[in-house]
């Protein structure tokens, strides 16, 4: 039975999950740290962790579930601190948006006998800005949950019921839960999130350039323009690692995207013009 | 006093146009003309008009303002059959997506002594999927209105008023009013609405190609996805006559975000990539 969780990391992500938990029953303690106390407090204040960690190290060694809600590079960083405090009776986690490298990472430094067990995950859910004051105990409902668990891990009896229960406890917030290999998770978020996020970063950047200083004519775009982008404002923290971390499937993406625009660019005025919007349709179909 | 308005094509924007003015208190009749009959009967099912119309050029004879809501092209060809039936007590205005051919052919076929008044404008305002029965009385609340009237042409008293009429109509449909230059008006429209559509257009392309099998990985992408993915489903209809009167301005904005993608690609690891999400940021700061 979980009683004891610690949230390294209560920005958006973290301080969601700890409400979430609460909101789902969770009745253990929730201890959180935060590189900037500011924070931590905050989340302390919203009721997402009900204590404030001064040492994360401490926290984490006294804890039973360890979730990390830090960028990609950070989550690789504490994977390494912790590494050597953690023992099998604990199970650490994460919500980073790349996971082979983390994956990787936790097939070299944990899940083996007398270690502590690790499970690699993905919540697709998010908002353009990051924070505890933006946490909200439904972050997480409705949203697919991706695991990328190595299913050669051979992992305790304990360690193997601690993944389980937690896996229920991420269901109770909501999610529905997908496993998938890492490689093939990576390649599929630059698909459908990285992809649109770096085009919603070009696209407003063009814009900026463009009607940035006349901020009435960007009224003229309406509802389609605000919508296509929203995700302009995402902070680079994140997505540095990201493009870091998941480097050449984004490269192919982009690359596919600038092709396809390209022909479009050709075809304005050709029946080729059609069958991109006939394409397009199909996507949104039903 | 305008009394009797006449909507010809009664689709999204044509239904919404009479539904927003009933909402705004108009009395007078609003007749309406669809090529395709069913559209027709829909919009009278709603509210949005209250006659359908057999013959609309006889319904254009016997109206004052005469509303062309159809695609760009059907607007051209509509002003070309109604020049020669329409009389200088008769105001036309249209709500189409480009403006320099139509203000064009306004400056040829009206707006002179002894002819019709025609007034070229553009509501914001949209949704992405047609049709009379998606009609909303709010859809223009909130919408900026553009006119690309041409201060040059010199109208009658008479009909300056009717002119000055309809804008107070769209100014009680809840939109705000525009005066813009129609070649200037056709660039700006490329950057804050044709590129934004050309763009998920491609986007949803790419993705059909690419996860349009596996409809379950598209729910990975979650609302960030589904967003930006949203005008896919914009009708080829539409689109196709936009790419056709505006190809030049959308052809510049399109090479601007190749461009731009191509940077990006080839920056993922390098510091040039914290100023596109700079300049991405402010573009939706405040």
């Amino acid at each position: 039975m979980i009683e004891r969780i610690a949230i390294l990391g209560t920005g958006l992500l973290g301080a969601s999950a700890g409400l979430a938990l609460r909101a789902a029953g969770f009745q253990g303690s929730i201890t959180g740290w935060n590189r900037g106390a500011e924070g931590a407090q905050t989340a302390l204040r919203m009721g997402a962790i009900d204590s404030v960690a001064t040492d994360p190290i401490a926290m984490a060694r006294e804890s039973q579930i360890i979730l990390l809600c830090t960028p990609v590079h950070a989550i690789l960083d504490w994977m390494e601190q912790l590494a050597g405090v953690v023992g099998p009776e604990q199970l650490l986690t994460d919500v980073g948006s790349t996971k082979a490298q983390i994956t990787a990472a936790a097939d070299r430094m944990f899940n083996r006998p007398g270690r502590a067990a690790f499970l690699p995950g993905h919540p697709m859910a998010g908002k353009e800005r990051g924070g505890a004051a933006l946490g909200d105990a439904t972050l997480y409902r409705g949203a697919v949950w991706l695991f990328t668990d190595d299913p050669d891990w051979k992992r305790s009896p304990e360690s193997a019921a601690m993944v389980a229960e937690w896996r229920g406890w991420v269901g109770k917030m909501g999610s529905r839960i997908i496993d998938i290999n890492a490689t093939r998770h990576d390649e599929l978020v630059a698909w459908v999130s990285h992809l649109p996020q770096f085009v919603a970063t070009a696209l407003s950047a063009v814009l900026e350039d463009q009607v940035g200083d006349a901020p009435e004519l960007r009224d003229v775009g309406g509802r389609a323009l605000r919508e296509m982008t929203r995700l302009g404002a995402s902070p680079f923290s994140m997505w540095r690692d990201i493009a870091h971390t998941n480097a050449g499937a984004i490269q192919k993406t982009l690359l596919a995207l600038e092709q396809r625009l390209t022909h479009i660019r050709e075809n304005l005025r050709t029946p080729e013009l059609r069958e991109e919007f006939d394409k397009a349709n199909r996507f949104r179909k039903e």
